[in-house]
């Protein structure tokens, strides 16, 4: 982060014809952004959200409402421009790129998508780690290749992060868990809205899953082995990548967040260039927020993934370079600041 | 509201490619939106901001930390482009119109806002009332006679209401206390920032003044006259206003909450095109929001006023307008539902 920006920005906020610090969260949002692209004068003009999407081995389990099938049919939904994600990236004015790092079907290979596929599917970490050491890192790097990937394409200015993955709730919730302590009863939610009798398996199938493999809280990429996903190596590479190239990167829900987790733990430089878009329904997120010491910018109770949260925060993040740059002084207007102490 | 269009959009919601109820607040929003223009396609393409001025004899208690010839400096700036509603306003499509309900300054009459002055400033209500009830009823009537010009200048389709007057949280407090019987030091905030002793002295100017006016809790008009504003009886006529003319209404702050309450206590109809935009740093905002059975879209700490948080949650009502309309059923997208049980 440029210093000396920062310092400007900070101080253009606090002489702007307002009171001080009354716009919230939008001025230290609005310093950060011109502290990663070295101006004053930010312009999110190229923004995509990618959403990363792959299928569970622990979906055996009964931990979801929805079987697996419907993690491809959602993928051709992106890809058609009909989901949730494609209308309020298209609102946001953001463009969607979808990627499979684990979805547990064929897609052919014009399809317009980032193929990074590592396998078709997690195994059931209920019973084996989710995947082998090599793939965790392996899925990592497909997220640190989109990103350069979509640098190769043209500019970009701010990545959104998003998922697709029936059961993935319950691996990030492991994630959470794995690295926090926090028991797993605390923080593990509904997803898709499981009733008491399926929580209360999903509960009991991450607390056996982190009882049999030991993740090493101290090595991401051993948590993410053994009770990860593709798609959230995926999104952990997505916010490394980003952030090496300088390049701000939103998260948006529980899965996303977890991936974010993930390269925070492994790279914590890239925490200056992540801004959590919101506060999920799911009770994981907030401790997943706590653990990383970032604040979401809405809290509109959403639980659906497939980075609309991101999308939304987007238009929160241009609005506040807009807040930097464009209000005025107290100088600028010829008011003198008459406070009166 | 069209309850035909309601249930149609909860069905359409119910039936999107996502799990129910995924989208959160955006969901019964659109919904309500989408009752309120009798289409499922609902369009927000005009909208204006109207920033409602006025001054405050309060001041001369020592209330805020700014003179009174702020606000009209204020206004100018509005006027000229240059202040954060101006800045906001633009980013989310809104056209930004300012009104003079009682400004203690002489504006020119060619001046490009709306003349609805009341009086150069309320009375000193720690002393005697504020206006009259003849005065409090003119400046309801100025805010609705707003809405009408604005309809008369072509179509509109949602106005969020702001405010600026140095010394109005004052009266705003003193409007919910009137109207809750909460304790006044629970719902008193420190405005553009006070210090403690500042904060006491506030408190003690709107207990005495309570006590001394007695303002009726059942006659909204009595508590505009008594204890509140001339911008806060036209944030008041705005919302009458804009319901009347069957068009939605985002409040801003505490001071536009505070005219939305008193349009909502005595035209109890309004509360169905009345959305809240953001929730302040003021206490007593979330007192209001109670009171008004709203919950509101933001809580991003801004305690400005002027309508930059209707300006902000604007874009959220664009973007839920998108969500019922855009987001394909599982019919449309041939994704059978899936689910288990």
């Amino acid at each position: 982060l440029n210093q000396e920006i920062l310092e400007k920005a900070n101080e253009r906020l606090a002489n702007q014809a307002r009171p001080a610090g009354s716009l919230g969260m939008l001025e230290p949002v609005s310093a950060r952004l011109a502290a990663i692209f070295g101006t004053l004068d930010v312009r999110l003009d190229n923004k995509v959200i990618v959403t990363c999407a792959g299928d569970h081995g622990v979906t055996e389990e009964g931990v979801s409402l929805f079987p697996q099938e419907v993690t491809p049919q959602m993928v051709l939904n992106f890809v058609n421009q009909g989901a949730s994600i494609n209308v309020l990236a298209k609102h946001a004015g953001a463009r969607v790129r979808v990627a499979d790092l684990g979805v547990n079907f064929d897609f052919d290979a014009d399809l317009p998508i980032f193929h990074k596929k590592i396998g078709k599917g997690t195994a059931n970490f209920a019973v084996v780690p989710a995947m082998s050491r090599e793939d965790a890192v392996r899925s990592v790097e497909a997220g640190i290749e989109i990103v350069n990937e979509l640098l190769a394409e043209g500019p970009l200015e701010i990545l959104g992060t998003g998922d697709m993955g029936i059961g993935n709730t319950t691996p990030s919730s492991a994630v959470i868990a794995a690295f926090s302590g926090i028991p797993v009863d605390k923080l593990t939610g509904r997803g898709t809205g499981i009733d008491d009798a399926a929580l209360a398996n999903k509960i009991r199938v991450i607390e056996k899953a982190l009882k049999l493999h030991q993740p090493d809280s101290k090595d991401p990429l051993d948590v993410l082995a053994k009770v990860g996903g593709f798609e959230i190596g995926g999104l952990a590479g997505l916010v490394i990548g980003a952030a090496a190239a300088g390049i701000p990167v939103v998260c948006d829900g529980l899965i996303a967040t977890a991936g974010a987790l993930i390269a925070c733990e492994r790279a914590p430089a890239a925490r200056n260039y992540l801004f959590a878009s919101h506060r999920s329904v799911e009770v994981g997120h907030r401790f997943m927020h706590e653990h990383l010491g970032v604040e979401p910018l809405l809290d509109l109770r959403l639980r659906l993934g497939e980075g609309t949260g991101a999308a939304l925060a987007m238009e929160l993040l241009d609005a506040a370079t807009r807040v930097l740059c464009d209000i005025k002084t107290f100088e600028e207007v010829a008011i003198v600041d008459a406070q009166k102490k």
